[in-house]
């Protein structure tokens, strides 16, 4: 066991910068996998298993309470972002904030033989950024569903360090219009269905967004078009056009009703005669605010700042709907994450280890 | 040499479903290449030459003129018609009309030993649905341009059996907008190229086209966004959208001043400071009418019809760059090409055939 003093927060931006180079989008978790499975193996005191390209670290102190630590190792695509950048007390680069960062600190955390009053489970999983079929949460529970049980998860997803509560539902929604092919010198013996993209495109951009309040936490939906596709050869009046949107909403409604609100807004501007027709995709609901849970208070204390609604969608559903409850918790700007611009900060990494360690060494004094 | 007396006319609808049920797609011509280059082996009046997927019969008679029968072996991509349909005395099915009832023609023509008044050269070529770089003519020029020397030349694109002088000009234009790429969670820190499509792609499905007379042909612009493309992961607002466009113009204008027209039109929507970008892929030049030349007045006479405009490009602009007056002639309704509901029927066979073989066999009474 180590010592009763807090030993010295370990170099967290270098770490993080350290993650950034092992590129690791969906579907390409391989080479970081194996790096975060290498750290983990050199801890004695972690049990480690691998499923895929997910890795799970855990102890077994005998704790009376068992905290998840769960961070993908997933970036979705680079943006001209692939390289780590460190000026000063910043570091830029693809994943910094979503969520390498968190990594460096679940990384960290684990290496540090400090007197844990709870055990904990480190979870490394991939494949969050894409769709739900890929995710590495999944393929554990079904190799071992075991490797995920705990009292409360946290999951390191970028919150700027303060706790984001629950987190808002997302649907993946199919529109796809129909035409009639012609000749583009004739134009007029066709109908073009990507011309008949216009007024959906135009509503879906003039979509306004509820903003409702949920435990002191003000929610943010959000409508927007993430792909387009269309058209057949350069001389073809195209037949078919499709979008496909996602949809945010927020945890006062479940799935069915934020599907059929978006069904409401754009089936007017549908012709099911025409072909026209929209599919849902993907849904995943969404999680309210669980700050009950004696540990998970401890953790909203130990980070001093009022808790704020988690906009987007993460895993914390995924074990919120398993009776687990959860938080979203780690370094790194929220707003940038996804952009060009993602960077992660030496104090917001050193103040989500400081607090995760504190909850960590001193939690058990408020668990059940 | 063949018989004073006219042969009887082969049956030339079997003829054409023969050549259907060669799938010919553009850049896979060569099964039919290699069919229509046994068939005109089989003439011994004819030499032959293939270049590529292009095949070349000319004779050899000592006339005076010589006529460039020309016709393209591509279809656009099948529309559930890749079957061959005969119902009576019409024939359905994908390049029934967009060309292959020309080719019909033209390999009856090869093979009918009558008396001819010209020469004739058979030009069966690839890569005329597609892009310009594809053409089977520009390799065949560049591998022999001599191979392609005549007079005249009729393409045997569907025109009802009746003259289409000219052609459109063609130009395609892509349209590319910026955004900033964002999390769908928090679209407002970014912007949605895809959303921007919206007004673009309003402005195209509103174009009003101009509807020129040009030596007794009314011409008819169009504009058609022929493709759309866009996206890069579900969880990101995209950054860049993409829409590909077809412009036809008339030919009393060249094609800077149709590419000027249609930037005047979409660039107030532009904002090069976002990224936005209109660039010209490929442009080819319209053809105007062209009908002072004996041999097609000749033509003209025997269909007795009067000349209406060819609002597709065709290869008559390649003709017409190279000081060779050229028309389009040939069975199947123009208005029908790239449609699923393409056709040729047994009387637009039989007119084509017709008129062509007595031009072929009395055009030089009218010869210079």
């Amino acid at each position: 066991m180590g010592s009763d003093r807090a030993p010295a927060v370990p170099d967290l931006l270098a770490a993080t910068a350290e993650l950034v180079a092992i590129p690791s989008v969906s579907h390409s978790e391989g080479l970081l996998a194996d790096h975060v499975e290498s750290d983990l193996r050199r801890v004695d005191r972690l049990a480690v298993d691998r499923v895929g390209d997910n890795v799970i670290g855990r102890s077994h102190l005998g704790r009376a309470s068992r905290i998840v630590l769960a961070g993908h190792l997933d970036t979705v695509p680079a943006n001209g972002n692939l390289e780590p950048k460190i000026d000063g007390d910043t570091l830029w680069g693809l994943g910094s904030a979503d969520m390498k960062g968190g990594l460096a600190v679940m990384l960290a955390l684990a290496a540090t033989d400090f007197d844990a009053a709870v055990d904990v489970t480190y979870v490394f999983y991939s494949g969050e950024e894409v769709a739900r079929q890929y995710s590495g949460l999944l393929q554990i529970e079904g190799a071992a569903p075991g490797l995920l049980a705990g009292d409360v998860a946290v999951l390191g997803e970028p919150t700027g360090a303060r706790i984001e509560a629950g987190c808002q539902g997302v649907l993946k929604i199919e529109v796809s219009l129909g035409g009639v092919r012609a000749h583009t010198a004739r134009p007029w013996m066709g109908v073009n269905a990507v011309h008949r993209l216009a007024p959906v495109l135009e509503r879906v951009a003039a979509y306004e967004a509820r903003e409702p309040v949920i435990d002191a936490c003000q929610y943010r939906e959000a409508l927007q078009a993430v792909g387009v596709s269309g058209g057949l050869a350069a001389n073809v009046v195209p037949d078919r056009a499709t979008v496909s949107l996602n949809h945010r909403f927020a945890p006062d409604r479940d799935a069915a009703s934020a599907e059929a609100s978006v069904r409401a807004l754009l089936e007017p501007l549908l012709d099911p005669t025409a072909g026209d027709r929209m599919a849902l995709v993907e849904s995943q609901p969404g999680a309210s605010p669980s700050l009950t849970h004696p540990l998970l208070r401890s953790l909203l204390q130990a980070t001093a700042l009022p808790p704020r609604a988690k906009l987007g969608w993460t895993d914390v559903a995924f074990f919120a709907e398993r009776g687990i409850p959860a938080v979203n918790f780690g370094p790194g700007d929220p707003e940038l994450a996804h952009t060009a611009d993602e960077c992660v900060t030496r104090r917001d990494l050193d103040s989500a280890y400081t607090s995760l360690r504190d909850l960590i060494s001193g939690g058990s004094l408020q668990a059940p």
